[in-house]
């Protein structure tokens, strides 16, 4: 077995092995480690790499196999985190500027939590400066490249995350996600990533993009290794009221339940509309093999989901610059150009805007409860079009980056609005080799149908099989 | 017995005289009748009298009694529902131009359970335009006059409501309340006024004011009376997406249980300061009794409470203007004078400015759950100063209004923040015979404790007792 074999084994695979000590912790992060440094020079998908830390934690799980102790389901499994949630001990960067780095004395809960469960954190991974894009301008730290193309952008903002899974850079990374941000990168990277419910996994220490919006969820090659770090994370912290206790059902065994009987809402207009006729092609063959496998199709209708949009801009715009408000007043031109102008239009937005586009969410939420009465989930194309070539003209990039944000977020960010769990699963390839994603929506707290959907849609291909050819870069 | 004081008896004893057929439901509803007639047109206190229609109700409460049906805790008992809430058949005003009345089809579910149990519904009280202010301009009704001195506000803007209570004109009331609308009244006209915690009273059917600081609740003269109505209207409506459900205690045992063993918290920065010498006095009286009956003081601080003003303040401003958006597009000029300042204000205050504000009130609802950690309440007075003079002269009302505004709403729209229940209870008269008010601040869903320590302090004194003098009216 090479050690790249290691670097795609499933998470509970790596975990079993590490725990029974049929391999050593050390000798699988080693692995991770020295396939980085080969790899991750191409496709950037670290802002730190946690080498001698991530071995250090590696030897203390061996130890504490080898003394008897319980090592945890991640027993060994490296895990990178997106380098805008606070690991202990390493600089926070949000890949901002510099003067807005810190230092936490903490690890957040979810990554204590990882650490609890026996994961190694393998390292930081980039993202778009403050979370907030989802195409390819990061001013400080460079963009991430696509696995797939390294011409293409990863999707983002939790691009560098979505890469390295891809790439076999980390068994499993974590995403935030305010608008499609663990998602789209997933859909664009062919990883598999899930928005659980508003609220199941706490956002202490994590810096914020959109307080009403901003979800942490994994990004994992398959969607049981999904369903296992989502179990490891789950459940409130007091840092974040918005956090809540809400008991996950065990999930392993409800992923294998399959198909049959799951009543799939096809929500025809708007979000099957304005799609790239690959990726279309792509999403309807995945209706007709969940209906091979036993799933029911049935029409759903969502009458003011083009409304969404401006709801969802007027949402991120005015907490986005709420957040940074001090900071922008101080040192505004620590900002890249691109976020500059971004978080001054958020000054500009009254108050009323705000508070009617909050009503309008709430009366958004019912339509999406409406339409899943009588249906299990709903299904969708995650992203309209696969992953864009990166302008690396920085001129034309705000101008590319607006049109590729409307074509990327369309149908991901109003499943911010509501709340209510998601999942991009890989669901094929285009002509030109690019992976595309399946998006499965869920009801409130019910993240054990939504990946059971998807566990069951991806046993049926081989999708998930398949690795980048990780070419040489060529500029 | 002279049907006046039928006027003033509990709402208990009533229903209980009305369900033994001690009395008609017709006769009480009669006696109401009637001294509305004597009395109203110096108070000012009602739109609108449902006389032939009360009587109707009436008739059909005695005439299921007849019938041996069981006719509810409220058999026969008059209520007074302030006019922002929708009762069937009747126009809806919330004493606003009559371009924006409306007239429901259906009572407002807070009004249907009334009626459920028993409730004869009298008629719709007075109040501020829109129930935006606590002072007196009431550019479409004219203003409320204060039972206690006709020359003087009854405070707002369920001044209706709270004038009608006090002067016998029902036997309980409905207010609502997004700074005090509740408890000023209550403060500035004797009577007891429950703000109860945000959610418990749906407010589906009910004008709003500002969504995430609106609460309905009841304006009645006794504590044991606004319990028996908290009881009937607690309770969760689909209509409502912030109402909730959640057990009440059954109040009637707890209420009896004394003040032994209450641990009152006095928080004596900001909401013990800027108080009239008499106010003050009368609520150093009220710890007094407290004390003396078995509570505890704790001194309790809420270093940022001084903050809390303009959170409000901006939180208000900018969800009545969103409310009334369309219609200020239509028909500003159909608003009062007053009111159309207020309301265009909200159009230029940054969203920036609103999400800020809601952060600060998060925070701020901590500092309260940290300052009720080892009390059971909080005690402050209701209101800094009695009833201010009616300001007579319009030039002269908006600026003296907003002073107005400033003394009453200084410890009450704090708790509108939190959401927390707030009771205001009578504590005393000032030299001049003015009633004062004591506010009782509890724990989220403990109106059960708010409600005994009310009942016990009410119970060692003899303020509720007390009728205004209702003199003539002179001007």
């Amino acid at each position: 077995m090479t050690s790249d074999v290691l670097c795609f084994m499933p998470i509970g695979d790596l975990a079993a092995q590490v725990a029974s000590r049929e391999r050593s912790a050390l000798e699988v992060t080693r692995a991770f480690l020295s396939r980085i440094e080969a790899i991750n020079p191409r496709v950037n998908a670290y802002t730190l790499v946690m080498g001698e830390e991530a071995e250090r934690q590696a030897r203390r799980i061996d130890e504490a196999i080898a003394a008897g102790r319980s090592p945890g389901p991640l027993a060994g499994v490296p895990i990178a985190i997106k380098d805008l949630i606070d690991v202990t001990g390493v600089p926070t960067t949000a890949a901002a500027h510099r003067r807005f780095h810190y230092t936490p004395e903490r690890d957040a809960p979810l990554v204590a939590r990882l650490r609890a469960a026996g994961g190694v954190i393998i390292g930081k991974t980039n993202l778009h400066e403050f979370a907030y894009g989802v195409t390819n301008i990061n001013p400080h730290f460079g963009p991430v490249r696509n696995p797939w193309d390294l011409a293409l952008i990863p999707g983002g903002s939790s691009g560098g995350s979505a890469a390295a899974v891809a790439a076999g850079l980390c068994a499993g990374a974590l995403g935030s996600d305010t608008g499609g941000s663990i998602r789209i990168p997933s859909s664009l990277c062919g990883t598999v990533g899930l928005k659980p419910t508003y609220g199941r996994i706490p956002r202490t220490g994590v810096v914020a993009l959109a307080w009403t919006l901003d979800h942490l969820g994994p990004i994992t090659r398959t969607v049981r290794d999904a369903a296992l770090l989502l179990r490891v994370m789950a459940g409130a912290d007091p840092g974040d009221p918005a956090s809540v206790e809400d008991a996950l059902p065990p999930l392993d065994q409800q992923l294998d339940d399959g198909l049959r009987g799951i009543r799939i809402g096809v929500p025809r207009r708007f979000f099957w509309e304005q799609t790239d006729p690959q990726v279309q092609g792509l999403a309807e063959s995945a209706l007709r093999v969940l209906v091979d496998r036993g799933a029911t199709l049935v029409d759903r209708d969502l009458p003011h989901a083009e409304d969404l949009i401006s709801a969802v801009a007027i949402i991120i715009t005015v907490e986005a610059t709420a957040y940074h408000e001090r900071r922008l007043r101080r040192s505004l031109g620590a900002y890249g150009e691109d976020l500059q102008i971004r978080l001054l239009r958020g000054f500009f937005v009254p108050g009323t805007d705000y508070v009617l586009a909050q009503r309008a969410r709430a009366f958004f939420t019912q339509e999406f409860t409406a339409a899943l009465q009588g249906a299990d989930v709903l299904v969708t194309p995650t992203t309209t079009v696969p992953a864009r070539p990166i302008e690396e003209d920085p001129a034309a990039a705000p101008a590319v980056s607006l049109a590729m944000s409307t074509e990327l977020t369309r149908f991901t960010a109003p499943i911010n609005l509501t709340g209510f769990p998601a999942l991009s699963v890989p669901c094929g390839f285009t002509r030109g080799g690019l992976p595309v994603g399946l998006q499965i929506i869920g009801k409130p707290f019910d993240e054990g149908t939504v990946l059971r959907a998807g566990h069951a849609y991806e046993q049926a291909t081989e999708w998930h099989t398949r690795r980048p050819p990780l070419q040489p870069l060529t500029r």
